[in-house]
């Protein structure tokens, strides 16, 4: 399957479409049924002790899942997430970037499924792991 | 069961705790084995179009969750999120508060399982569901 | 909302659809977004020390689900279990039947979203929560 | 990590202690933090149409989690499933095995986490995908 945005494609949609939080993310590697994310971890993710905050590791997981999807239909697709669940599996390093694995398992008419492993950089064990699903509107699906 | 921390302990553990959002949350009541907080929704918390955004709506179910516990086993414990489940299932009204409403369903030695409903304030249906579970620390069970 | 189907006409959809496991399960009640079912517990659903299989419970809340949105958009819909996420929380009571309690939360035109619990006969705590989302296909929405 | 089930002594394990269930299921292989197992369908586990069931799927993700959490821990544990999400993507396919891909993410003191994706023998797309907690009660991480 050709891919119909790539990494500068996605990361441009998503300062002209998130711009309030497009600076935290920033994608590594974008391909076929995969992407590679990471999280610039500062001061507004993290909760006290220093760990980063599970609704930033969901907001990772959510957009990896998004890019994913959009990376395969093209910029105009209105995709919203539908279901998300998250295991958080391990406490995060202080001070680093968490980077994110995303899959896209199923690309069909309405539903999407993908899962992601959340990593603190630098460290083999994931920190956190999650499957989102998203429905695509009928009528999105062939305009990419 | 009694109540270890009522609906001003818990609001004022939160401001102690999480000093960076705990404006954003309120908790309306806490009863046996349920609580009722809200989300004031700000721009910080929308999305293109104007709706809240999915972290947002897990930062509230999240914290609903948290305190609910709290509220049984007093404010010591480091209770940590291990799993959240979340369906999205309706657009948030624009420019209202979101209300969750939670329930304690397990409190058992080592896990605590709730759920949870989200509404946008004034509407009948709910625009999500989750259920959470914590895992509690051997420790902090006995010393709330 | 009136409902398209009552106790007599899901628990005869179910002995002709299902026939192979239709004697396990029986329909108490069911009414506007809500059902109650239960599972007649024998040995094929048990595991060593007398507890209920996970799959039995699994297919309980799984029937529940699939029956509480065909009692409101009728028989003919090939509706499909997309995802369902489970949480096991006590040991089932020994030789007991299993009661459900199943809630329609959304029924959108390609999505429907329930949530369940599961108790033991005759205890208050429920033993298992779930929730299940279900796809509509776009045919069978309009033919009920 | 040195495995403390080789993949007959899981086998013979499954014999003992599920013998109504474990003809159904065989383990291929097993290797660290990995298993992949199959499930030989017949009649039992199929619904019209010639479709696997779901309760057929959960069963064999669960027990595919199980398995690779004692093939670490040793054949003592009394390990139980807390919590399963389960995605089903596609149809089986007609009359062939079902192939289970199990990962374990993390084995902690109280909770292992676990996810799998399941094949119809030959195909390349996962039909579904799950992730699954189990609890591990303290006295029994150490006698493996």
């Amino acid at each position: 399957m050709t891919l119909k945005m790539d990494v500068a494609a996605l990361q441009e949609f998503l300062r002209e479409v998130f711009p309030q939080v497009s600076d935290d993310f920033q994608i590594d590697a974008v391909g076929e049924n995969s992407i590679t994310m990471r999280l610039h971890v500062d001061h507004r993710h993290l909760r006290p002790g220093g760990t980063v905050s599970g609704p930033s590791m969901f907001a990772l997981a959510d957009v990896a899942a998004y890019l994913v999807i959009l990376a395969h239909i093209g910029p105009k697709a209105l995709a919203v997430t539908t279901n998300c669940s998250i295991d958080f599996m391990r406490k995060p390093a202080a001070g680093v970037d968490m980077i994110c694995e995303g899959r896209l398992l199923k690309l069909g008419r309405a539903l999407a499924v993908t899962d992601v492993l959340i990593y603190s950089q630098g460290q083999a064990e994931p920190v956190a792991r999650a499957n989102l699903t998203y429905a695509i509107p009928p009528e999105t699906i062939n305009v990419g």
